[in-house]
């Protein structure tokens, strides 16, 4: 296999004056990468003929492959076959098997075929044609001193129906692609970006196959490992052994691997161990019971819970002595460990998790934005109060604290701190 | 005005691996549109020495004003400040004042603080900061040979929280935008876009400043009204006569402006009103509550809520009778009904709405997956009680239910509907 540098070039106005975004190169990429083809540009650029000659010209000098999507259409504004076939110094010619395809349809549809939509048959006399079963504007192959460009309609389905049905075929056998990428990504909670790549530098540095990439989550770090490899089980052998060099140095914050979360992994300790949660919840407003639930399977281990948000809830519905709120206040290790107590005993479960803290905009209790709470109870363990100190803005801090919740739930089933019923 | 050439770089392999979508071009082209600066590349690159010099060097040939996203991370990939220095000839110092803030981050969250933790300190010398309230790489300005240089970190909500506070409204002095484009876009709920877009047809093709343009939302249709004017008075009042015109057709469905969302609508309404909320919720786990949970005030109108997710919380600590569950299930009517009464009268609410449904995967009850009850209790009168079919998947269901119940609460209260208590 020769090493192919790639390049895509979106060409359309709409993606310049942000009304979408380009799904279109980022699929492309993602495909081309599986068989082993490096992208190294994504270039976008408007119906402009000055700009994307530009474009296209510098393309051509600096990568082995160019894939271009959109302005394939029949209007005035649609530039790329006419741009192209100066730039490449290509002729233009209709392809009359395909003129009588758009003829048909507009037969068929009885609507009256306007000029130009002939235009739509026009094709590089020295190219290819990779056929769009989807639609009018047909996908091209075309060479211009060693380097390969492919020509593609901007609409989503009729893009990737053409790449799927020709184009990645026709590349892999062009290429002669006998390698493929595989990859994995492990997941890492309660380990900050620069420390987990502190103590993972001689591996990071060393490591060429599969190279290994850190990436930063919200309230979480992961590691992408990605080889290159005959097929896909040379692949995950390659894999497992710096993996598990990685996880003999920082196993104990890994939680999960590719499209895991940190609810589903819970949720699924949690099935196995054949326990039940329920939460109180005044800063999260059920937000941590509702991530929960959102996965299927939740209503074995979920019974119900509580949002507590005004005081008055918090002693009349769920039990918290007035005397204790009056002492401590709400926004207290006392009333979030009285929290998780309660809900445990009230919804019968075998943990109670509560929160309570202030998300802003104003100090409450004369505590400060940020400040939260979290009590666990486990079985007939005593409550853990945890107080943490998040920063953001009001929706932040009570992410941040739910994920800080399925942290340390998490991190007390994992380390085998299971309850005593 | 001068008419300003505007450019956004990207930075970051996993960008060219399709691992995300560019979604941090799109909004910022879109913002830039808006303020009348003219986006005519966006050019993706990934971590890489070379290849970064050469992108910055074409852009400052070529852009009045260049944006670029990503790679001011702590870690050895982030290489944006070391290329951008020497493609710009700039110094990079150490800003004492943001190294202050990092170190007490670390301090304050107990965390310890890497070497390379010191990076996101460092800053063009003979730049501005577009200070970061929401992380720690900062947003810089910087000009070379007269074009303009801003640098965002890649994490959208941080380039977000920048650009917004910080970014557009520099700009905007910078280049004297006098030629302006306003907008402002009307919130439907209750209507679909097709039958929106016919009684409004005629306005809607007539129409050339402002434009209109219909958007789909979630649930809901949205327009978008564009003005190109002088300054904003001039362009509200263009689009305040438009306005006037289509609310006169169809003002029956419209629930708000720009970003108003049904929630905070209906919190607004309830905070005038005077009237407070609890919720009782099967299948929404909990999602409805944590909406409106999620604005500020919302203390003022919610006492609390209960996730009954499983039959024995309903009946043990919501209360309803288990022979109405024995004898109807739990997703049925009687049982939306009573779970409504019950809520508001635990919560000690003038409203309490309720949510039973099956969210799937399979059957529930013999009720087919998207079947969904929700019962809405205002002070004394009746329950009223509706059943829908929703469809999608789990978590397209549920929060399908929960714009629902937004939208009945804001039907009954909006046609004073109002509680007799």
């Amino acid at each position: 296999m020769k090493n192919v540098n790639a390049e895509i070039i979106s060409v359309g106005s709409e993606l310049l004056l942000g009304q979408i975004a380009d799904t279109n190169a980022q699929w492309i990429s993602q495909q081309l990468a599986e068989i082993g083809i490096n992208v190294y540009f994504h270039h976008t650029v408007g119906d402009n003929e000055a700009r994307l000659t530009e474009v296209m010209t510098l393309a051509q000098k600096r990568s082995d492959l160019v894939i271009v999507t959109g302005g394939l259409g029949p209007t005035d504004d649609d530039l790329t076959r006419d741009v192209a076939a100066k730039v490449l110094q290509k002729n233009l010619v209709v392809e009359e098997s395909i003129l009588e395809k758009i003829e048909q349809y507009f037969v068929k549809n009885n609507i009256a075929m306007s000029e130009n939509n002939r235009k739509q048959a026009v094709v590089f006399k020295e190219g290819i044609i990779l056929p769009n079963e989807e639609g009018m504007a047909q996908g091209m192959y075309v060479e211009h001193e060693k380097k390969s460009w492919i020509f593609l309609p901007g609409v989503p389905r009729e893009m990737k129906s053409i790449m799927v049905k020709h184009g990645f075929p026709f590349l892999q056998k062009k290429y002669q692609m006998n390698k493929q990428i595989v990859s994995k990504v492990l997941r890492f909670i309660g380990i900050g970006e620069s420390i987990l790549e502190d103590r993972l530098s001689d591996i990071i540095r060393e490591q060429t196959n599969p190279t290994i990439a850190p990436l930063a989550g919200e309230g979480e770090v992961m590691l992408r490992l990605t080889a290159s490899c005959q097929n896909e089980a040379e692949g995950f052998a390659f894999i497992q052994v710096v993996e598990d060099k990685i996880l003999a140095r920082v196993g104990k914050y890994h939680y999960g691997t590719n499209d895991d979360t940190l609810e589903s992994t819970v949720l699924q300790l949690l099935k196995q161990l054949n326990l039940s949660i329920a939460s109180a919840e005044s800063i999260t407003g059920g937000r941590f019971i509702d991530r929960i639930i959102s996965l299927p399977g939740a209503s074995q281990v979920v019974p119900g819970s509580i949002v507590c948000y005004q005081r008055e809830v918090k002693e009349k519905v769920l039990k918290i002595d007035e005397q204790l709120i009056e002492k401590y206040g709400t926004i207290s290790e006392q009333c979030a460990t009285k929290m998780a107590e309660n809900i445990q005993q009230m919804m019968n479960s075998t943990i109670g998790i509560s929160f309570t803290g202030n998300a802003g905009p104003d100090m409450s209790e004369n505590k400060p934005v940020g400040t939260v709470f979290i009590g666990l109870k486990i079985g007939t363990k005593e409550v853990v109060c945890k107080k943490y100190q998040f920063t953001g803005v009001r929706n932040t801090i009570r992410n941040r604290a739910v994920k800080k919740g399925l942290e340390l739930i998490y991190h007390y089933l994992k380390n085998n701190n299971l309850p005593t019923v």
